[in-house]
């Protein structure tokens, strides 16, 4: 495995691999790799011949006063968890090397961007948009692999890629859980023993919104309202919110139809968390 | 020589010949060539083996009450001088083609188009900037050509390019000019003959600019009222702005340093001209 820190060493790199007739496969992601990366990249290993992981811990998608700084970021074990997963290259670069200038250049998708965390995370995903873009062009993977844990973030760059014609192939791959339920994430590790247990009500609430619309109810305040209430069991739990809306998310929805994201964010201490699911009830 | 109406049909090509081990160049227009053009195209002809030029008239870059519907579109013709100019494939989709649904991305060079044009063509820069990103990820050359004529818009596309890592080259080649000093432009065919001798003011604004800058005059101020005084002389002539800008154009200067951009708007009936020079005085 090599460690490519620069934009030149990694584009050599992948030349040299497309050279070889090889598919090349991008997994992007913050690092503090988990569970849910590694299933990323073993998918990625499954369609594609050589395959780059990108770490970087990429500062336009945080807002003033989130995690940013504490953000974890524990290279070596990253490093380690890569090579045994049989990664080809993985691309970690400073901040200097991609952002060398004032960034003035940005990437936004309207209307995606407007609900659900762009609410509480302004400039969010014009951050997200905007590196996943930079890592495209620095990698030109054919495929590129995102979780489904970060629903509208994959919404929004499927999105991103289709309307500018980027060329390459977004797969988004089930969110991975614990035994529990809970949605693995790298902030899960900012969590007490007793905030974990407790954050287990987010999947609780998203299960009861799976049982509900398999049981033909289609309000969409009938379900939110049963979700509440779950989440409400759990005191340490904030909602910011609980929506759900249209697969490509181009709008919130009343009633259950066709495919369906429902999504929720909540706060735990000063830890914030997202889940969601994607349900398809057909016959829009 | 190829036409491609679609996007498929573009990539194909241009995989064939990559295969082939052929530099790719991009001659991106809105058709109705000029000379201007086909000095872009034959600067391609000399560092690329196979020469792609789109021809589109791109929707999102005109404002309301814009020329978007008048502006001339002579495919037969435009396709002859490509023929005759030695191009591999003509580009030539459909609006469908290149906005098959609402497009919710865009792509902003932010600073950088806040001055000069974006005053009086707000919202301009982006869809030029979106749909030159769409026509690399379409295209993916290895060279793409602009003509100084469009400063800003050459300025906007070299930092959006840098900013993205877009995995290309950006050239810009001279202004061509009529031999009274006009820079040729497509939109010089709607000026009556009485019109396009005053639109030679112009140039010579820009060249009194010159003269001065060479005469060691560092005065901005001076040198734009001095130019001022030139375009007056040409009473259908409306000044939009009349700019001096650093070469990258963050910001505009009141003392001439380094490289700097002078920049003119006019307006001559209902038809709406630019023009610049780039000078480089050295030391900043």
């Amino acid at each position: 495995m090599k460690v490519a820190k620069t934009i030149e060493s990694v584009r050599r790199l992948v030349k040299a691999a497309r050279r070889d007739g090889k598919k090349i496969g991008l997994v992007p992601t913050m690092g503090a790799l988990h569970i849910g990366h590694i299933s990323l990249i073993e998918t990625a290993a499954r369609s594609c011949d050589f395959i780059v992981v990108s770490i970087f811990v990429n500062p336009t998608q945080f807002g003033p006063g989130e995690d940013f700084q504490r953000y974890p970021r524990p290279l070596e074990a990253d490093l380690e968890i890569c090579k045994k997963a049989g990664v080809d290259v993985v691309f970690a670069p400073t901040t200097e090397q991609m952002y060398p200038q004032e960034n003035l250049t940005w990437v936004s998708v309207e209307k995606l961007t407007e609900q659900l965390c762009s609410r509480f995370r302004p400039g969010h995903f014009r951050g997200v948009a905007t590196v996943c873009a930079k890592l495209f062009n620095i990698v030109e993977p054919d495929v590129a692999f995102f979780g489904q844990k970060d629903g509208q973030q994959a919404i929004v760059i499927r999105r991103m890629v289709d309307d500018l014609n980027m060329p390459l192939e977004i797969v988004v791959c089930p969110t991975v859980r614990e035994p529990d339920g809970l949605a693995v994430s790298s902030r899960n590790q900012y969590l007490t023993d007793a905030q974990k247990k407790e954050a287990t009500y987010i999947y609780k609430s998203l299960q009861k919104a799976q049982e509900m619309i398999n049981a033909s109810i289609t309000d969409c305040n009938a379900i939110i309202s049963q979700m509440r209430m779950i989440l409400n069991q759990a005191p340490s739990i904030k909602i910011e919110y609980i929506n759900i809306v249209d697969d490509e998310m181009v709008q919130s929805t009343d009633r259950i139809a066709g495919k369906v994201l429902v999504a929720v964010a909540v706060r735990i201490g000063s830890t914030r968390l997202i889940d969601n699911i994607m349900i398809d009830v057909g016959g829009r």
